[in-house]
């Protein structure tokens, strides 16, 4: 019987038809081994592929049961999984292969931001078209198409219904707030971030699925899908990373270690370690850039790809001749540190 | 009897001396004909002018009656308000006068968001007047003046009282989420916001009241209120489009067909069809613009105003010379098409 | 016996030990004066120092009977505070020391965002220090240790938590609406923040905590941390203020009377009064201006920190050259009147 790739016990919300809308697993597995595999497969009769599999309370039961010996905290959620009226899923991933349904794709969101996997680790081709679009409310997701009787029925009965966001994913914070951590404002960061330890991600800062910081980090800007920032790196409020959902082509954008990219700034190309970017320049990989030798002449241009994932770069506009030059990062500068030792 | 401009059943909240706070119509009408202006008019022995009409259960019987052969809709509607200890409401609009009361106001921007009319197709003068400020909380709306001793006895109940916003106007997806949208996160999405169908509003996004979109679109930016984005055209994250009310004049400001505004970029003149704007580049009405000819020489200056509402431009800053420069867009751009068709 | 600095009664949450996650004052004081000192004082057998006294029944008792005939209204809080199961708290301040504990400085928080004291005004040293990370939630505050348990069993108890916010600070508009303003979006307003009457923050504005306005003024930008924005003065949306915290250096930013910071604008330096900054345009403390004169010739070139604080500028980046201009500003520019006069 082959080890699986990923485990998760969920529990979650159907709508009336009973089709998923969402899963929350409080504690999913990457590679859980050989013990582990083995337990939950035989005790759910599972024998190849990728599998989600509806709970009741006997396979509840036979999951504790097989899992008591190998995984104590796991085979406990299953008992405890027992008393609720939710519905609960069993999801058994034997390969990364494209999630093939909702239970597939919450628990590959949820390897991501439990930091099981990184982005661009686990395979999320076609997720889109997987998950159904959601009416999150205070009253639980809600599938749109039942939400505007929801809504009259809740008037009636002199309730608030308050629908906080209708989209494919939900906020992250509902699910997992990974470990040293502060989001000022969870709306803004989606089931699917990677949020490293030591990263604060501010009011203005957004974080899409498959994307993310290796923290620490202050976040004040947003960090497309696709995109990861490097260790002690700082986004600028309103600072944009050109994503490839956003039209940013086929190249994964990024930032590295230590870098700051300015306020209203944005990147349409990757960057090493040690960068800058002025605050309000956008660089996009078409910008024409004039590289400083360190008489400070322009000593070439090149096009702003070409530097992609260079370090120790300084980009800035001349605020004389309105060129957007660049320099070898010469000057050091300080995160703020009583920011970043509270997180 | 004339026909009515505008009808809408109405259910919602009063402060503590009964002044209507907002109404939420579940199915508002637009010239909803002969027969059914009658059937409400003889109801509720409405002769002429806009009035909103407070209902008891005897009124809402007689509207049920009348309109059950007119409008089995909204006679069932008008049923199920009995069953409520909610205050409700019957709007008549004879005209589209400005509005002239809170039933009135929020009759007209249910219009918008469900969309009946589109920006500018019908009268708000004066509606910021009209519109008491509110505080929106998880226990519905309540008046600004009763907001201290409401969440001191919250506190002392052992109950939260969550103020999610001060406004004179809620988020529209309490009211309604209509067809084919997707909010990412609703709080930036004001009632009285018209969104077409395909419209896909991300955390970034913004859509005014009397603003929006034909759809399909991604909007990452924001729609000042007066501003409607045409079908195909996405605007980047943090991009602006500057309003009426933002101090951009009296010259109505609006985005064509296909067209794409980069993230942090702007707009202070309105776009035709096809247009691209770099981003990070603030065009406003002022911009002296150099127009190149096909061979990338400049042709000529002129002031962004002169190119209000013209087709086929690309704007973009010269990296080297930071000048704004203007061509003909011949680059076609795709928009992202897994994103657009899972809308 | 000496008159005391601050003085509040608070009621609040404290974790799963014990401690102290949050505190909320209704009733703030500022130099409350002798009388009321003495009482407080002598009913809490407290003598000299700043000190937080958790509240039992007798206590609460004491201090309603002492405050009794010098301030019936915190008497009367005292005797409701009575009735609630929560934990309160009576927090003297007796100088204007450094917090040194949750109550301390969550009154100090209080005190800006209820008006006693204006951003710089009270002293907030070590504050990052004392404050916990929480999770805000619609179940209240919780640590963030005890979040996970939480998540699990509302889940299993078929209900939702929802986790709004992962942060030292929380919202303003949870502890205090002052009069005179709107908020479009609370989460974007830290409480701490000082925001004048006449202010209007609309969904894109941010202000964080010892910082606001001095109202009116309409605000779409972000206020930094120990930003005083002036009477009259306008943020453009996503426009930035750079503050201390984000890497702004010593030199307090801040802006006058009736200046005007476009869209997508930004500013490192302090401002004077009626002072423009156009839309898109980024002014750092190093960017060189060129000063121009009557004529619209350059006068001088000057870096712009030189220019911190003085008033009547209009900056610019000229759209041929790509250099950042300035000159006296002698356009008037209007600011709404519609929406000022309906805040």
């Amino acid at each position: 019987m082959p080890q699986l790739y990923s485990f998760g016990l969920g529990i979650g919300t159907t709508n009336s038809n009973g089709e998923w809308l969402e899963v929350y697993y409080p504690q999913p597995l990457l590679e859980p081994g050989e013990d582990i595999s083995n337990a939950v497969c035989q005790a759910l009769n599972h024998s190849e592929g990728n599998q989600a599999i509806t709970l009741d309370k006997d396979k509840l039961t036979a999951l504790a049961d097989a899992l008591e010996s190998v995984h104590a905290e796991l085979a406990a959620l299953a008992r405890r999984f027992q008393e609720s009226k939710r519905p609960t899923v069993a999801t058994l991933l034997a390969t990364d292969a494209a999630p093939s349904s909702v239970p597939e794709g919450y628990l590959k969101l949820h390897m991501l931001s439990h930091r099981l996997v990184k982005p661009h680790g686990t395979n999320l081709t076609g997720l889109f078209g997987v998950l159904p679009n959601v009416a999150w409310t205070n009253q639980g997701a809600i599938d749109i198409k039942e939400l505007p009787e929801r809504q009259l029925q809740a008037r009636l009965n002199d309730e608030v219904l308050e629908v906080a966001c209708v989209d494919k994913f939900p906020k992250m914070s509902n699910y997992v707030v990974p470990g040293g951590v502060r989001v000022a404002h969870t709306a803004r960061v989606r089931l699917g971030a990677h949020l490293g330890e030591g990263t604060t991600v501010m009011h203005e800062g957004f974080v899409n699925f498959n994307a993310g910081t290796e923290g620490p980090g202050m976040i004040e800007g947003r960090i497309s899908a696709g995109v990861m920032i490097g260790a002690g790196s700082d986004l600028g409020g309103s600072s944009s990373t050109m994503g490839t959902l956003s039209g940013g082509g086929k190249l994964i954008n990024g930032v590295g270690k230590e870098c700051l990219i300015g306020a209203n700034a944005g990147i349409g190309i990757p960057l090493g370690d040690r960068c800058i970017v002025e605050a309000g320049l956008y660089v996009t990989a078409g910008t024409k850039v004039a590289m400083l030798d360190s008489d400070g002449k322009v000593a070439a241009y090149v096009k702003a790809r070409e530097l992609a994932g260079k370090s120790d770069l300084l980009f800035w506009r001349n605020s004389q001749t309105g060129a957007v030059e660049c320099k070898t990062n010469l000057a050091s500068f300080e995160l703020n540190e009583e920011l970043h030792k509270n997180n």
